[in-house]
């Protein structure tokens, strides 16, 4: 059970409670999904039974789905910190790790409590949502067949004159009728010189004959992401297009022959960034390889450079190398991959083919 | 200038330098906006030109967008924590105030910078992002005429059979075919005993004859929200469903009527829920009547029982009364609306209607 894991992990850490407090680490942790945002404290005292706060909005929700914990309320009218410090008043703690905590409550906790230490400590909880379960790596299987539609469909509709807004419309609605819960992040499609842009939101600019389009989607199962990018050509493409293209792919495809259990996340982003550099176009590669991908979109493991992070098996991450250069247009490939013992497998799966058809 | 106006309230507070960390916020004051939870901080030094850190891969985008500050990059592989110290140290600053800090980077920062003072005042940014200017309203005005076509594409939809996921795919692909940049949040759609949950995802549960269903749902132009609830029965509503609605409708007309320059937002609260109490649902009435929109979803000022926010001319706020019976359902009514000096202003306007023609 992975609440009592954390619990056990406590004393080694050098706590006797932790404060959990990303609506997606209290999912992980006890099975209740809270809105984004939504404040939320779960307790765990290592030598007491977990206690979860929840405002009184998700109270019904929180009793019917949160396992392995007491559910206590912070009514209309009730301040979050100030429950969270009374509770911590009557447990009595010494030693309190925390995951992320606003400076405000920090502040408000230390000055409260003047003999109880505070500490950041978000590994403890990144230590097991970094390696995915069989079950998780399923839900994460299923968000990335839904993306894989939604980049096909895309593909479908590119055609000269058609927005970049309606492309996102179709390739949306095509994820949303497969059960897709939400998005992974703010869908993009950026076309021309805009796709120059790594993360530029859509626009209702018309598509022309030529332009590099990337499609950068991300579907959502059970809370669980998948993250995946296309870039393709309207029309035919350029020889510069296509030989850009053409390394950012076999970028791609080298660091994904690298990624195996053990191996330095760094040397990976490495393997990437050396051929896009003997290519020409490494001061164009603006970004990481890739990172984490769970229930939050950004997780560790982070692929680049001066990384500390180790691949494990059960890990699931994007390999997403990308060049992207002003005025002319930029490309990126990006799969979600699921890191095994001696190889990768890519868990998106659409076609890498930059011309349509 | 907003940057400028930010410069001039700083003696007052009491700081040499103000931090800008929130996307939303830096995008207000510089006119650049960087995807959700990107790492941005806008320094703003009282006697200096504004400073901007973005990450490399948003340089050129911050470059072509940002006014009024210099644009600084923080390469890949450099750290966002020790860029800002090693720039505050430079500026001999002594006394700063910030938006939103995580706790570690405060730690980091106070511990380099044993004699300057860091304080939190998000109050100092909230002062001029809670009024709206004529141009913000405009373009909210925008976001919520798409959330209506939204909402009338929902309810057009709506029969006995259709997904829960499917309505929201409808919905959303209406928006984004408007050009609706993203979604303010994650639509909801919840049927049934669902609806019961203020913040339920949508399913794949078909919705049944006789189901009340909750469409919650909003948009977004040039970085701005809009926010709307309906409730909808299919087929004939019971009686006590009517009984439900009518009374969430009358708070909320009632709450509408009490809504202008100079008065409480407690009291606005106050009105909408006096009427659901008589009613007898009181305790069903589990959420805030509601909160400011603008570049984020929830914003102050906030309409709640103890709020000490007083509304003013220019606030944009949602009006959102709702009973939520457990096992039975839930009706929500919810619009976006403008404070004038003298009355209120509905932005979002869709008919209020629980029965589908």
């Amino acid at each position: 059970m992975r609440i009592k894991a954390l619990k056990r992990a406590l004393p080694d850490a050098g706590f006797d409670a932790y404060l959990v407090t990303s609506v997606t680490s209290v999912y992980y942790f006890t099975g209740f999904l809270d809105i984004r945002d939504a404040p939320i404290t779960l307790i765990v005292p290592v030598d007491q039974d977990p206690i979860l706060y929840v405002s009184e909005l998700s109270s019904v929700a929180a009793r019917d789905e949160a396992k392995n914990c007491t559910v206590k309320l912070v009514k209309l009218g009730e301040q979050f910190p100030d429950k969270i410090l009374k509770e911590l008043t009557m447990l009595n703690v010494k030693r309190v790790g925390f995951e992320a905590l606003l400076t405000h409550a920090f502040l408000k906790f230390t000055k409260a409590l003047k003999k109880v230490s505070f500490e950041h400590n978000a590994d403890l909880v990144w230590k097991f949502r970094k390696i995915k379960s069989d079950t998780e790596v399923a839900y994460i299987r299923r968000a990335a067949a839904m993306a894989d539609v939604g980049v096909k469909t895309a593909r479908e509709v590119l055609k000269p004159g058609i927005r970049e807004c309606e492309v996102v419309a179709e390739a949306e609605y095509a994820m949303r009728s497969l059960g897709s819960e939400a998005f992974a992040f703010d869908t993009i499609v950026v076309s021309g010189s805009r796709s120059a842009l790594p993360h530029g939101f859509c626009s209702t600019k018309k598509i022309q004959l030529g332009d590099l389009v990337i499609i950068d989607l991300g579907a959502v199962y059970r809370g669980y992401r998948s993250d995946t990018t296309r870039t393709i050509v309207v029309g035919k493409p350029s020889l510069r297009q296509s030989r850009i293209f053409n390394l950012v792919l076999t970028a791609q495809e080298r660091a994904f022959k690298a990624i195996k259990a053990g191996v330095k996340a760094w040397q990976v982003d490495a393997n990437a960034r050396g051929i896009i550099k003997r290519g020409g176009y490494g001061k164009y590669f603006i970004h990481g390889l890739g990172h984490g991908v769970g229930l939050d979109i950004h997780e560790p493991p982070k692929l680049a450079p001066k990384s500390r992070d180790v691949l494990s098996k059960g890990n699931v991450i994007t390999n997403e190398p990308g060049v992207y250069i002003p005025e002319f247009g930029g490309v990126r490939i990006e799969d979600t991959v699921l890191v095994h013992e001696n190889r990768a497998e890519r868990l998106t799966r659409s076609p890498h083919d930059l011309v349509k058809d």
